[in-house]
C-alpha cells in the first residue's frame, strides 16, 4: 500500500529525539528524498489541541481512559492526515514518537490494561507500523532532569518513567528487525551515524 | 456501586430532548431529589473542547476513527468527572445523549465496525449503563429541518440520520426493560407525563 519509508524516534523526554530527527532529515534531503518531519502528540491541528487537553494541568483531573482515548485520537488523525498521504507519495516520514509512547506511558505508566491500550492504538493507526523505530534509551532520571518546565506527565514521578523505559525496551526486544536501540548518552554525531547506517539499508535494500 | 439513578434522553436533533430533560429535572426536584442535568458530547470542559474538534468544520477533514475516539474520550471524562460522582452521592443524573448516540452516529452513521465502536464506548464508560433511556423517536427529516444552523453532522445528509434512527430503535428493542420509546411528535405535556410515570417506578420500586 505505502511506497515511502516510515521512521520513528522513541524514548523518554530529553533523550535527543528532536535533534536526531533533524540530523536524519537533513541527511535524507541531501540524498534527494522528500522528507516529512512530524510528531506525536500534536502533529495536526486537532492533535495539538488534544495534546493540550492531556498535558496542560489547567484542564484539571483527566480520566486515565479519556487520556488514552485522546492520545489514540491524535494518532488516528495524524496517520490519516499526515503520515499515510506522505507515504503514498513516496516520502520518508520521520515521526518524533508514535504508538510505542502510548503503550509506554498509558499502558505501563498509567496502569491501564496494556493489551487494551495496544488494541486501541492499532485500531486508531489502521495497523500502520514503522519500517524502523529508533529507541534512544536513557535512565529516566537523567532525561527528565534535563527539562526545566514540567508538564503533567513529566511531573508524574520517576516510577512511571522507569516503567515506560522498560516497556520501550521490551517492545524493541519483541521485534528486533524493526528496531534500533541506541544509548542516548553517546555523542550526538555517533548516534546520528548509527541511525544513518541503518536507514541507508532501508533506502537501498540488498 | 452506584446508589443514584441514571436517566438518558436519546434521539435525533430537534426531537425535544432538552425540553424533556428540563421538565423531568423540575419534577424530580419537586420530589426532593438532587438532580444533575448534563449532556454529551460536551458535559465537561474537556468534553466541550472535544465536541468542538469533532463538530466545527473549521478543523478540516476529521478521520472517522479520530472522531469515534474523541467522542469516546468525551464519554470517559464525563462518566469519571460528572456521572459517577453524582450517582455515588445518590443523585438522579439526567444526560442529554450517551453511548447510544455514539453507536448510532459513529457506528451506523459513519460506517465504522459497529461492534468495535460499541466496545470502545463500553470501555470508555466503564460499562456504566443507564437505568432508563428515553428514546424520543422522530422521522429525521422532520427533526433536522427544525434546526437552522447546521454543524458537521447535521450537514451529513439524510441517509446518516435514517440509519441512526434505525439503530436507536434497534438498541431499544434489544433491551426493552431499560428503554422507553416515545413518538416525539406527541404533545410535550403528554411525553413529559409518560416519562414521569416510568421514572416514578424507578424512584419507588415495587
Amino acid at each position: 500500500m505505502a511506497d515511502g519509508i516510515f521512521i520513528v524516534f522513541e524514548g523518554g523526554d530529553g533523550v535527543g529525539k528532536s535533534t536526531q530527527t533533524s540530523l536524519l532529515a537533513e541527511w535524507l534531503a541531501d540524498q534527494g528524498r522528500e522528507v516529512v518531519v512530524t510528531l506525536e502528540p500534536g502533529g495536526t491541528a486537532i492533535g495539538a489541541t488534544l495534546r493540550d487537553l492531556v498535558l496542560n494541568p489547567s484542564w484539571g483531573d483527566v480520566s486515565p481512559r479519556a487520556e488514552a482515548l485522546m492520545y489514540a485520537a491524535d494518532k488516528a488523525q495524524h496517520v490519516y492526515e499526515v503520515v499515510l498521504p506522505a507515504l503514498k507519495r513516496g516520502a520518508v516520514v520521520i515521526s518524533d514518537r508514535y504508538v510505542d509512547s502510548a503503550l509506554a506511558y498509558q499502558g505501563a505508566g498509567r496502569e491501564l490494561d496494556p493489551d487494551r491500550v495496544e488494541q486501541l492504538n492499532r485500531w486508531a493507526t489502521r495497523d500502520l507500523l514503522p519500517d524502523l523505530t529508533v529507541l534512544l534509551d536513557l535512565d529516566p532520571s537523567l532525561g527528565v532532569a534535563g527539562i526545566a518546565e514540567k508538564d503533567r506527565l513529566e511531573g508524574a514521578g520517576d516510577a512511571l518513567h522507569q516503567r515506560a523505559r522498560e516497556l520501550f525496551l521490551s517492545l524493541a526486544e519483541r521485534d528486533p528487525g524493526h528496531y534500533l536501540v541506541l544509548a542516548a548518552r553517546e555523542p550526538i554525531d555517533e548516534i546520528a551515524a548509527a541511525v544513518r547506517e541503518r536507514v541507508a539499508s532501508l533506502l537501498s535494500p540488498a
